[in-house]
């Protein structure tokens, strides 16, 4: 082998066993001798391929958003404005829950990962992260076609946001766990009400609410 | 003094130590050897008045629940069924993001603390959590006066935990903190829309969306 694929070699042997490690004892199961004894490597050798362990972890957690994204990307797509827009907002939703509870260590490797002396994550990682936004960004432009394309963005984010928060304290075992299905049945309720909320226009926006019906742009009053 | 006033002299000590070390720096702030030396007493006095540190723990965070209670509690109580209660659910979820932004460390206390060997919070401390949430289950009574008891409670967790998120990762500077007042408009945004949405009768309901206007039950067609 040559040095550089010497390197390639010990860099995705050292990713998949810190994968394995966080996915059995998330990230506090995490340990460079553990790493290094696994591959067969000296410790040192991990900083070879690797600045620090931060960029060993954050080459999982890419790896885990792109489970993310194949979880959510076999979601269909909005068929248009109105209840399909909803229902699809509802539909990834719940693929967020089912992937967060297969796959609970490294799902909350994702958010409990701090660099060290509390650096942001790297553009090239939070470019990742924006990028599983899309999938949100899609049916909201259907429900809120006058927002701007940062606007859409924003909202995708704190929509993310508001479902995270639902599925993480609803698997949350020692804080306050809902049954699966009870959750399952909570996101529904709650994600398709805010979809069917946006749809609305505001109170303050000075006119009366608008329902478009199934396959109408809008009810007649 | 006699020996039960010093132990209760000794436990308030004790608790007003741990909640300001907490409020500084976290839970990973508090060791029982600097709370010891900090009232004065040895480290084994600190188990003669609680069990152990979760003990301890659990007394400061259900001192930090009645702050956000206090600061929920400010907030103007619904007026009525429609735009009042929806309204009333955004100030709540403001005042909690006001909260959680002024008290950041004891706030995340509450999220953060496992009880030792994973078993569940004492009852006491459970029911403690589940007073806050009467607060949002006033508004959504009057959003959905279909609902039973059980319902609206499950329903005001389920509120809760998408308020959370949203303060909660929009507060993180180290995963995706929003400049405050962004965070408060996105909040205003969905929270908004989530009750508006609450409102509507599901299209599975079978029967035509209806919403009220102001001062009236229903909008006729």
């Amino acid at each position: 082998m040559r040095p550089s694929d010497r390197r390639d070699h010990l860099r995705s042997a050292l990713v998949e066993a810190a994968e394995r490690a966080i996915a059995a004892h998330g990230l506090a199961g995490l340990k460079a001798r553990d790493l290094a004894q696994e591959v067969g490597c000296a410790v040192g050798a991990i900083y070879t391929v690797f600045p620090d362990l931060d960029a060993l972890v954050l080459a999982v957690n890419v790896r885990t958003l792109a489970l993310i994204e194949a979880a959510v990307a076999a979601t269909p797509r909005p068929a248009g404005r109105g209840e399909g827009a909803a229902e699809d907002l509802v539909r990834l939703s719940l693929s967020y829950l089912d992937f967060a509870a297969g796959n609970g260590p490294r799902w909350r490797a994702l958010f409990e990962h701090r660099m060290a002396g509390g650096a942001p994550p790297p553009d090239w990682y939070l470019a990742e992260q924006v990028r599983l936004f899309r999938y949100i960004e899609e049916p909201l432009r259907a429900l809120r076609p006058d927002l701007d394309s940062a606007g859409t963005m924003l909202l995708a984010r704190s929509v993310f946001s508001a479902t995270h928060g639902m599925v993480s304290l609803g698997l949350d075992e020692k804080l306050m766990s809902l049954p699966r299905e009870v959750l399952r049945a909570q996101l529904e309720t709650l994600v398709g009400a805010l979809a069917r909320g946006l749809l609305m226009p505001r109170e303050d926006a000075g006119s009366p609410p608008v329902i478009p019906g199934p396959g109408s742009g809008a009810r007649d009053p």
